[in-house]
């Protein structure tokens, strides 16, 4: 999706060496979409476009570049020529980012970085991925809270170029110990009484992380409290870092992704899919696929025990798939319902005995209008009404061991600890269609001799 | 899930008209944990508590309630009296809260409201669930082009505490068009050259929204550009609105539960899972599941034409259920990747050439896994090592046949402008389940007579 609509006017301008136009080519539209504009460029082209821009804004328009073009584009230049424009993105970025290129690169990178940077680089690319402290940046504002608005407002003029929000102020003692927030709305807001102080104004109940807090812990909690930024404190309760909506936008987005392959039986990408190599994809589909399919083996087993009965009613061969699939539809519905109650905070392990009461209502109901459907078909394909029997009888079996294990798995897998959405639709279906031939044949042979 | 710990104090306090205690409880928490402490009680108790309040508060305290216990709320008191509260609301807040209460009530409240507010509160009622204007709010900070940074702080001073969001201002002219966009850390940063006037700071290519845009291209939007905010204009260019990053935290939390409902086939849900009714829930789970159902009609007709050749070589039949339901996991795995590409914007409907070459190389390489796997299991329950060769020949096609299903169908779908995820799990697995049993028993008939 490579926007090429001016790339011809910027090999022109380059080939001519148009500086004017090059300048305002940087400084005209949005970084974001000077960077889409861009995206067709070699990096060399690149870099020569980007030389007519300050380093800020070099550093803005590469950040909205896609990942692996960034990365390129670092390995195209020498490192002390690169680095001062990394160091103009905020550290949680440049984490990110020195992450993708070649190690020594990065190295390299960091050599050229204040010994100040160079240390929050290294802290943050410390935490373990998935946690707070992984997704926060260090460039916060902190103020003293002997401040008055009017003294706190000066201060933030000159800190507000470096800062990355400055939407919530955060108060610390002479220790780095979080004591208060403030917003600048707080201290707009105060402007009108000059004589308060910052410890007046902010608010001393501050809602706040731990830096090794899981990822989805934190977004919960920034969500309920509708936050635009949260602060990351340390175990000894020290601000550290700061965690803020763009962030976790992107933990929003990625997690939605993770519980969307999750319940396909795919492993989560890194990349994205066209991005990924057929081989690496090869491997998460594969290795699940073969999971299932030795599931799957023992279907042929259970149908094994039942093959000289259907050599002797050999009708009961077509209704097979039906009666799988529509339990394991089921229990899809089920499973996914109570997965994304689960995850949404809506419902608990604690409710398993609702849940179930509910689960087992709904098959119910769901079971018998099944059962009226396929009693209907099963009149036209059976021998005789009688036999028909069968089918609709299963049906509602079936559907009700669907409801019933598709809901309780779920809460079975979060009350052993591990992620409910591991029990994926396939799972959920394979284990289905194995009740569901044994539920089937046993119903027939009970029905028919 | 509700938090019963400070409930006995909470009743004692009210028994004893305990003023000061009862003020305290409401001032000293985060309004969101004070509503969460008092979700257990009755809607009259709740109003005992929140009378201690004032109405700002009390207005923020009962927008962390839960939307049902909310609506309890506005109908346990008279209109005259709620109103004043729901009035210092958002307007957004005030059109979804207005729709959860009886039609009735709804209009003696608005028929309370000021005139400038009723207006504001019918106006975004009348736009349609999902635009941008359903979810927008209409109080924003307006600037006009002449402040200086100065002038415009004095300016929002006087208006902040009215306002949502004062991160982004917007520089308007005397139609009410959108000139420009400030931001508070723009002109905090301007502060210090007082000459200055907003029109030579603004940013004037302003990244906007219409109205009647879907609100998941605004998201897209806002997560592409990295905005807190994003202004809305009507079809004149006037702005009309703001849509910030807390409602669009919502949009996203409830597209991606949509899109896990519609892979599983159930019809999303307005309300959490435990607080819709069986009789909701089996109405939309039922719809899908006859629906399906009446696809899985086909495979019968399928079994039904090859009932002859399974009486004459019994022993396939056990190995149909293992061949379907992988056929279908890698139609599933094909889909899920696809649809969420397209759902990131990481691939069009015009990378479908490549796509398929992919899924091609894919469900060669994994249908040969498959195929080898099943080759072993097959050489213990067929009749000779020849005839077992009908299994892994079998598990090649259909895994290719489910790649290219489930990853074309998506695309199909949104090519000819339908949602990509209608084409849901349980549809491609249905689908692949017909094919499965078609060239199974094509490939036998084959090999074998």
């Amino acid at each position: 999706m490579i926007n090429t609509l001016y790339l011809p006017e910027l090999r022109e301008m380059l080939a001519e060496n148009d500086s004017a136009g090059l300048r305002e080519f940087c400084t005209a539209l949005h970084p974001a979409r000077t960077a889409e504009f861009m995206e067709g460029l070699s990096p060399e082209e690149a870099w020569g476009v980007l030389d007519h821009a300050d380093l800020n804004l070099q550093g803005e328009i590469l950040s909205y570049f896609e990942y692996h073009k960034q990365a390129e584009m670092l390995e195209a230049r020498p490192p002390e020529s690169v680095a001062p424009v990394v160091a103009t993105m905020s550290a949680d970025d440049q984490v990110d980012l020195l992450g993708e290129v070649e190690e020594e690169t990065a190295e390299q990178i960091l050599a050229c970085f204040s010994v100040d940077d160079r240390r929050d680089v290294l802290r943050l690319s410390n935490y373990e991925e998935g946690t707070a402290g992984a997704i926060m940046t260090t460039e916060m504002a902190r103020l003293s809270e002997n401040l008055t608005a009017r003294e706190a407002l000066k201060e933030l003029t000159e800190q507000a170029e470096h800062l990355e929000t400055i939407y919530y102020l955060y108060v610390v003692d002479d220790f780095g110990s979080l004591h208060g927030v403030v917003s600048t709305r707080d201290i707009v807001s105060a402007l009108s009484k000059p004589q308060m102080h910052l410890s007046e104004i902010m608010e001393t109940e501050v809602i706040h992380a731990n830096v090794l807090d899981d990822q989805e812990d934190v977004l919960r909690k920034m969500a309920d409290y509708d936050l635009l930024a949260i602060p990351v404190v340390d175990e000894e309760l020290r601000l550290v870092g700061i965690i803020t909506h763009d962030d976790i936008l992107d933990v929003v987005v990625e997690e939605a992704a993770e519980d969307a392959y999750r319940a396909a039986a795919v492993e989560p990408l890194e990349e994205t899919y066209l991005r990924t190599s057929v081989l690496t994809l090869s491997r998460k589909r594969g290795v699940w696929l073969a999971v299932l399919f030795v599931g799957a083996f023992l279907t042929t087993f259970a149908l094994e025990q039942f093959e000289a009965d259907l050599a002797r009613i050999p009708w009961l061969v077509i209704f097979i798939p039906l009666v799988i699939s529509t339990g394991g539809n089921s229990g899809n519905q089920s499973a996914t319902l109570v997965i994304t109650a689960l995850n949404k905070g809506e419902a608990s392990v604690r409710d398993w005995w609702i849940i179930m009461r509910r689960e087992l209502a709904m098959g119910l109901i769901l079971g018998l209008i099944m059962a009226f459907m396929g009693m209907l078909l099963a009149l036209f394909k059976s021998p005789t009404p009688y036999s028909a029997l069968v089918v609709p009888a299963t049906l509602v079996l079936v559907v009700i061991a669907g409801t019933l294990i598709g809901s309780m798995l779920p809460l079975i897998f979060k009350k052993i600890g591990l992620d409910p959405a591991l029990m994926s639709n396939p799972f959920v279906a394979g284990l289905i269609d194995l009740f569901g031939i044994v539920i089937y044949l046993k119903v027939a042979l009970l029905l028919l001799e």
